[in-house]
C-alpha cells in the first residue's frame, strides 16, 4: 500500500528533531509546497527554524504546527528505534508520530490534493511551521505571528494540528485552551536552631494555613467552554537539609489553568490578599504563558464539525481543558483557531504511535476543511 | 599578665580540631594531666579519638568535654584569623574559644590547681574527652559510655563543660536536656501534568491541612524544669523543577524537643494518628536522638550552686532548654549531669569569643567543686 501521508510521515520520523532542531523536517516540507506554488518566507529567530508559506490572496485559513518532538526517553524500551518509524498492525511508530509529524504529512498532503481540484481557490491558504513548541519556544510561533502583527497581516481562520482525539480522529475537537500563570512565592521567616524556635521564625509553619487555604479554594465554576480554574502546587522547598536547622525562606511554586470567567489580574490581586491576610512577608513573582483564548463558534468551527461527522460520522465534543499550545499565540491576532489532530494517548510517551487509517482520515478531514472555506 | 588558664586556651585553639579531627588537642590535655597522677586511657572509635582519664578511687566526679570545632566560616570575616588566638579588650578570639577549648583549659588548671591542694583527696576525680561532639559524634562520647558501662564502671557525678552561661559565667546552669525525635516523612500522590490535575493526586494539597495541624498541635506545656514540647519542620521538598508537573511525593522532615511530659512513644503514636485522620498515603520513618533527661536535685546540682554563688555572688537559674549535649549519654549511667561553662553568645559564630576574666572565674568554680565532693 502507498499512501502519501504515511510515506511523508515517516520521512519526518527519520529526522531526529529534538527541540529546537528541525533536522531537515521543514526542507522536505518547503520543497512538497513551492511545489505546488506557494511562496515561502522563512522566519528563523534565534535558535528556532519557523517558516510562513502563503498561496492566493484574502481571507486567510492557515494551518499550524511543529516540527520538532520531545526526548525519547530510555531508547531501549521502545519495540523499535524512535527515530525510524515502522508499521505495525496497522499503527505507526517512532518519536512524534502523534505529535504531530503524522498531522503534518496529512496537511501538507491536503493542500497538494486540494490545489490539484482548485488551483485557483478563493482566499489565501497557509502554514505557520516552527521547530519549537515543544521546548521554551521563545523563538517559535510567537515571534511569527508579532512579525504577521507587525506588518498587519490577518489570519482569520488557524487549524492547529495538535493532536486532540481521544479514542477516534475528530472526537475531540479544542476550540480554545485556558490560560496558564505561575506564581513563584517565597515566604520570609528567620533561620534559627530547632532547639531556640523563640529566636527564629519558621516560614514553613507561618505559610502552612495559607496554602491550605489557597488549596482549597474554589476559583470559579468554569462555564459553558470551560473547565473549573484549577491551582497546583507544582514546587515546594525549604530547608538545609540538616534536621537541626530552622530554615529562613519557603520556596513554592504554584500553576493556574484558568478560564475565562477570571482574568490573571484578578487572581495575582486575590493571592496577594489571600497572602496579606495571613499576615505573611512575603516575596511574589509571576509569570503569565498564556490568556484563556475561544473560539466559540463561526465559520472554521463549522467546517471542521462538518468534515469530522462527514469522514467518522461522529459529532466532535468541542473542549478547552488540557496543556497550552501555540494556539494561544495566534489567537492574539484575533484568529479563530481550533485544534484538531490524531489520538494522544501514546504522546510524549515510550513507544508513540498513531493510528496510520486516522492519519488518512485526519488528511480528508483537513482537505474538505480547505474546500469548505477556500471554495 | 601570665594565667595558666588563657595560655593553656590559646594553645589549644592553636590546634585546627575541625570535628573529628583532635589535631594535638588530646595530647596536651594527657601530659598535663599525667603529670599530676592521671591514669590515662585513650578510647578511639574509627575516626575519633576519644580518652578517659582518672586518678584515685571511689565515688567519681567526671568532667566532660569535647576537642573539636565547628567550621569557621568565611575566614574573611575574622577579625583575627580563627586559629591563631588574640586577646582584645578582655576577650580571648578563635575558633572554639568558649565552645569549648576554654572550658576544657579552665578544667586541667582546676585539676592542677586542686591536686596540689589535695594530693590525697577522697574519691575519683576523672576526665571524658571526645574529638566529635559537633559532628555525628557516633564514635565519641556515647562509645566511651557504652565501654564503661559494660565493665560496670560508676560516675556519680559529671560536669560538663558546655557553654551554658547567656550574660555572666554561671548565670544559666543545665540540669537536663530535652529529648529529641526527627521524623522522615513521606506522602504519596500521583505524578501528573498539572493541565489535568483528574488524572495526578498532588501530594502537597493533600498534605497541607495534616501539616497545619501539625504545626499548630500543643504538644504540653512543660513542667516545672522542662520548657514545652516544641516542633519544627525542618525541611520540607516536592517537585520535579518544572512548572506543570504535579509532584508524585512529598517529603518532610521535622524535629521534636521534648519534655519528660511525654515519652518519644507518644510522639509517634500522635503523628501516626493525625496524618491517618487526615487519610495520608504515607512513610514515617523515626531517628530518636536522646530522651530527655534531669538531674533535678543531689550533691552535684549543690556544689554548682554553691560554687557559682561563692565566685559570682548570683543564684545560677537551672534550666532544661536549648540543643542537645553529650550529656545526654552520660546520663544514662545514672550520672547526676549538669552543665557549667562559659557565655555562650558567639558559639558556632564568626569571630566566636570569650572574656578571660570568666575563664578564670570558671576554672575556680570549678576547682571549688571538685574540693566540695572530693575532700
Amino acid at each position: 500500500m502507498f499512501c502519501p501521508v504515511i510515506e511523508l510521515a515517516q520521512q519526518l520520523i527519520r529526522c531526529p528533531s529534538l527541540s529546537p532542531n528541525d533536522a531537515g523536517c521543514q526542507a522536505l516540507l518547503i520543497a512538497r509546497l513551492e511545489a505546488i506554488g506557494f511562496h515561502i518566507e522563512p522566519m528563523h529567530f534565534g535558535d528556532t527554524q519557523n517558516f510562513w508559506a502563503t498561496r492566493g490572496q484574502g481571507q486567510t485559513l492557515a494551518f499550524a504546527g511543529h516540527t520538532d518532538v520531545v526526548p525519547v526517553g530510555d531508547e531501549r524500551q521502545w519495540i523499535n528505534p524512535p527515530f525510524e518509524p515502522a508499521i505495525r498492525d496497522g499503527l505507526l511508530f517512532g518519536r512524534g508520530a502523534a505529535d504531530m509529524k503524522g498531522s503534518l504529512a496529512a496537511m501538507v498532503v491536503a493542500a497538494e490534493r486540494f490545489v490539484e481540484q482548485h488551483p485557483h481557490h478563493t482566499g489565501r491558504l497557509a502554514f505557520l511551521i516552527t521547530s519549537d513548541e515543544e521546548a521554551s519556544g521563545i523563538n517559535g510561533t510567537v515571534k511569527v505571528v508579532e512579525q504577521l502583527m507587525a506588518r498587519q497581516e490577518r489570519v482569520e481562520y488557524c487549524l492547529v494540528g495538535e493532536p486532540s482525539s481521544t479514542e477516534r480522529v475528530g472526537d475531540v475537537v479544542k476550540n480554545g485552551r485556558r490560560g496558564s500563570i505561575t506564581a513563584n512565592l517565597t515566604v520570609h521567616g528567620v533561620q534559627g536552631h530547632v532547639a531556640y524556635p523563640h529566636l527564629a521564625d519558621n516560614p514553613v509553619h507561618r505559610a502552612l494555613p495559607a496554602l491550605t487555604e489557597l488549596a482549597a479554594t474554589e476559583w470559579d465554576q468554569g462555564n459553558e467552554f470551560f473547565p473549573p480554574t484549577s491551582m497546583q502546587i507544582a514546587n515546594i522547598q525549604a530547608g538545609t537539609g540538616s534536621n537541626n536547622v530552622i530554615p529562613g525562606d519557603l520556596f513554592v511554586q504554584f500553576n493556574f489553568r484558568f478560564s475565562t470567567e477570571l482574568t490573571d489580574q484578578q487572581i495575582r490581586e486575590a493571592v496577594a490578599n489571600l497572602l496579606d491576610r495571613h499576615q505573611l512577608r512575603y516575596t511574589l513573582e509571576w509569570n503569565l504563558s498564556g490568556q484563556p483564548f475561544l473560539t466559540a463558534k463561526g465559520a472554521l468551527v463549522e467546517a471542521v464539525v462538518d468534515a469530522v461527522q462527514h469522514y467518522n460520522e461522529i459529532k466532535p465534543e468541542l473542549l478547552t481543558n488540557g496543556g497550552t499550545s501555540d494556539g494561544r499565540f495566534i489567537a492574539r491576532m484575533g484568529t479563530q483557531v481550533v485544534e484538531l489532530g490524531p489520538v494522544n494517548a501514546t504522546i510524549h510517551k515510550i513507544n508513540e504511535c498513531v493510528s496510520a487509517a486516522d492519519l488518512q482520515t485526519l488528511s480528508r478531514m483537513y482537505q474538505r476543511i480547505m474546500q469548505l472555506l477556500l471554495t
